[in-house]
């Protein structure tokens, strides 16, 4: 099929495939192939048929593919009960693409989204479509573009029915680790998006961590980019071997060609966001589940990209009141270097407690039944936080699926006081340094926060009564609601109803 | 009128009142007290007619009340351009009496919602009742019940037409500060209501900064309850004079009769939230302005809250790693506690910095033009937050309204190179002591960031584009979107257009 002028007509194959993705942009098409390269039989759409054409020439011998012209054709080519993934634009377009599939599909079929929609967008059309008998799947994929086309980590949320169908399929493409597949249903309706959505925002603390430890060793370590690559090489060998720590070291390594500098000093310090950190924050704040590490992570990149604030800040010239902090010996240095691994490592665990956290109370608040160990399982390959550190996870809770927080699984236990005393001093360093390390901070905070026998939490309880009237509990009737009417001469302590 | 079962019906009297209070719980009891008070004829009604009865029955005298038993003869009561303000439950219910009353209003006349609604809510509401030609007032009232009755601070939205009518009149019963009223015309629609979500913001970050004070100088300082208590009273005449601080006197102050120990001793050390943290913190994600310190505040009142994972965190009893921290001479807890203080004002700068940016953003975001120093000046009384230090914040506005931020005005920069030593030294402190200091070190970690020659944003960045191509700028060329073919022999960079 050559490159003409008049598009390509494909010849309808009704009933011919065995599954469909409409949305033929670089994930959808890396997910066609890699569904093709499986040996299911694919059909492929795109609202612009320029796609579909170059789709089949490039790759055609790949597998079997069934491309179509015409939306009709496309779900006409599906067996029943037909599977339909669509990979568009998330918001109106997928609005907009669902709408024209459900006016064709038939009960019993099945819609797949797999772009990273909100998941209260994905239970709205879950409950919309499940009236006409469609199944709708919110499916989180996880691995970029070659996750999608060599082995994703997969995340379907929907019906156990939909699953029984799609299931094999999508554990034939996904990524396999001690071969088990980094697949698996996560629950029903939005479960799917919700869990890529905590996956995006781990990612987020993860990747704000590491850049805080690259800061510290810079800055208070004094190693050059170099050194500080060779460091994060040296890591691979430990606890906090993962994906995000190899994509680190392979940006260290990297040399500007252009200038023969570092390349990560010609890189404009903004980061950008696509809005899933905000999400994962936003949800937790609505289900009453600490983030901290999260939204500080978020905030850094919005923080990060406030340059008419961050121009006027610099401007000021602030006398900063930080210490000179460096070290003046190889074994100081490297003592210090071991110190941000070990602080790294438990705000680590710190941060994917906060994350688990939100997966569990939004599986007991939405009637999920998560599997959390299942979750972890299905991480550790494929996904952009893929690392060892997952399989201690998904041990912790095949040994206690009730786990009330990792902080507490013996694993994780035991490795936080061994690093505690370094981490504390690492935080206290940064502060002292005047370098930024709001993640390492907060993990350690929140940590000390729940370990706290008291908290000064007691003091805002007496502030609220005091102003709003709005009652407190008693250490000795902590069922008992109490009111202190601060006006009144005596101010009586009376007990509510 | 006596109580008697069967309910007292008043008589209707038309075009009798200037304003209407619908929602006579104490708040709406209060505001329409407050009117009557300062010689406005204020029509009054209430779904369950008893409370309105109540009221009557109690403080028919202080003014006058135009009661009504229907809803029909309340609305006929008030004289055009009619007012009627709207104090009930948030949500479903404002809902309810909205709609109940846009059937009997005419165009012209004015609905002023006084509750804690959802800014967006508040914007749809105005939106869809201008097509009749109703205003719609979305009104922030802050300090609590005592401020509704005596003079609160008054945040009304909605359009200048409404303010002509409704403004003299707010004008007269909100507090006052040096003759200037605390009430202004916020901004058009839901301009007042998102105004008021991050005063309240605000007080959830200054009331998580005085508890971490009261926390360290109590673990840290050694110091008895008594002893803070009269630390916090002295601080009354420094640069943190404010409300709070009174009412965090009035608390520690407070021994419990029935077991003569501190008050703050006896109150479960678990904070409620009605939410508005969490609605700030939401739209600030959304809005891409950072504030890290709100959302620390709003999640240590999560995490107090989650008794079950404390439980398990403390039964894990780990060894924390946290170093024994004391002052053995006088000398040494004096300065502590003045450090305590110093870390206390920059950490409250820093987060009235954040509040202050949201509601800038905002203002640009919705095209409302908000003025910035006069929301400090109407909150320098009448609400929570009301302190010496929005003067400061006022005056800061007026000599630079396009301030980029509160931390660059000259009376901050100042203020903030005075206290960053002892700040710093107070949250490496916190962190090595095992006390959790979450929002002291967001905060100083939100300056350092800021003021940050290099971030390692840069190094996210690069990462981003590693795994996911979402390209990057570059130093040398900022607005040319860069990405590397990572995948590629030679991993050549290459220009976008």
């Amino acid at each position: 099929m050559s490159a003409t002028s008049a598009a390509t007509t494909f010849t309808p194959a009704p009933a011919s495939a065995d599954i469909g993705v409409y949305g033929l942009g670089v994930m959808g098409a890396n997910l066609a192939r890699n569904l093709a390269r499986h040996g299911h039989a694919v059909a492929v759409f795109n609202r612009s048929h320029q796609r579909t054409e170059r789709l089949m020439a490039r790759y055609a011998d790949e597998g079997a593919f069934v491309p179509a012209s015409e939306l009709a054709d496309f779900v006409a080519s599906l067996r029943r009960p037909r599977v339909a993934i669509i990979m568009v634009q998330a918001g109106a377009g997928t609005e907009a693409v669902v709408e024209q599939l459900r006016a064709l599909l038939e009960p019993g079929d099945i819609i797949v989204d797999a772009g990273n929609t909100f998941y209260k967008d994905t239970q709205r059309r879950e409950a919309s479509l499940r009236e006409q008998g469609i199944h709708f799947v919110g499916m989180g994929v996880s691995g970029g573009e070659e996750g999608a086309l060599l082995g994703p980590s997969i995340m379907p949320g929907g019906t156990q029915e939909s699953y029984d169908r799609l299931g094999p399929m999508l554990e034939s493409i996904s990524a396999h680790v001690d071969g088990t597949p980094c697949c698996t249903h996560v629950g029903p309706d939005g479960a799917g998006h919700f869990v890529k959505m905590v996956h995006n925002g781990i990612e987020y603390a993860d990747m704000q961590l590491i850049a805080e430890a690259y800061d510290l060793l810079r800055h208070v370590g004094g190693l050059s980019v170099p050194e500080i690559a060779a460091v994060f090489r040296s890591w691979k060998d430990s606890e906090l071997d993962s994906y995000l720590i190899d994509v680190t070291t392979e940006v260290l390594e990297r040399v500007d060609p252009a200038t023969g500098a570092a390349f990560v000093d010609v890189i404009v310090d903004a980061a950008g966001q696509k809005g899933t950190g905000s999400w994962t924050t936003q949800s937790a704040l609505e289900l009453g589940v600490a983030v901290p590490a999260i939204a500080e992570a978020t905030f850094a990149r919005a923080a990060s990209s406030s340059s008419a604030q961050r121009r006027a800040v610099r401007e000021a010239a602030l006398d900063s009141g930080a210490r000179e902090i460096g070290y003046d010996t190889a074994e100081e240095r490297q003592s210090f270097i071991d110190a941000v691994r070990q602080a790294l490592y438990g705000s680590k665990i710190a941060a994917y407690a906060q994350g688990f956290d939100e997966i569990a109370t939004a599986s007991t608040t939405y009637g999920w039944d998560v599997d959390l160990g299942a979750m972890a399982r299905i991480w550790r390959g494929g996904c952009i936080i893929r690392a060892r550190f997952l399989d201690d996870i998904t041990r912790a809770y095949e040994a206690e699926p009730a786990l009330a927080s990792l902080l507490v699984a013996p694993t994780f236990a035991t490795a936080l006081e061994s690093v505690l005393p370094a981490w504390r001093e690492v935080v206290a360093t940064a502060a002292l340094a005047g370098v930024p390390a709001p993640a390492f901070a907060s993990s350690l905070a929140y940590l000390d926060q729940l370990r706290a026998e008291r908290l000064p939490a007691a003091l805002i309880q007496g502030q609220r009564d005091f102003f709003g009237s709005h009652t407190y509990h008693r250490t000795d009737d902590p069922t008992g609601v109490y009111h202190v009417l601060w006006a009144e001469d005596g101010r009586a302590e009376e007990k509510w109803d």
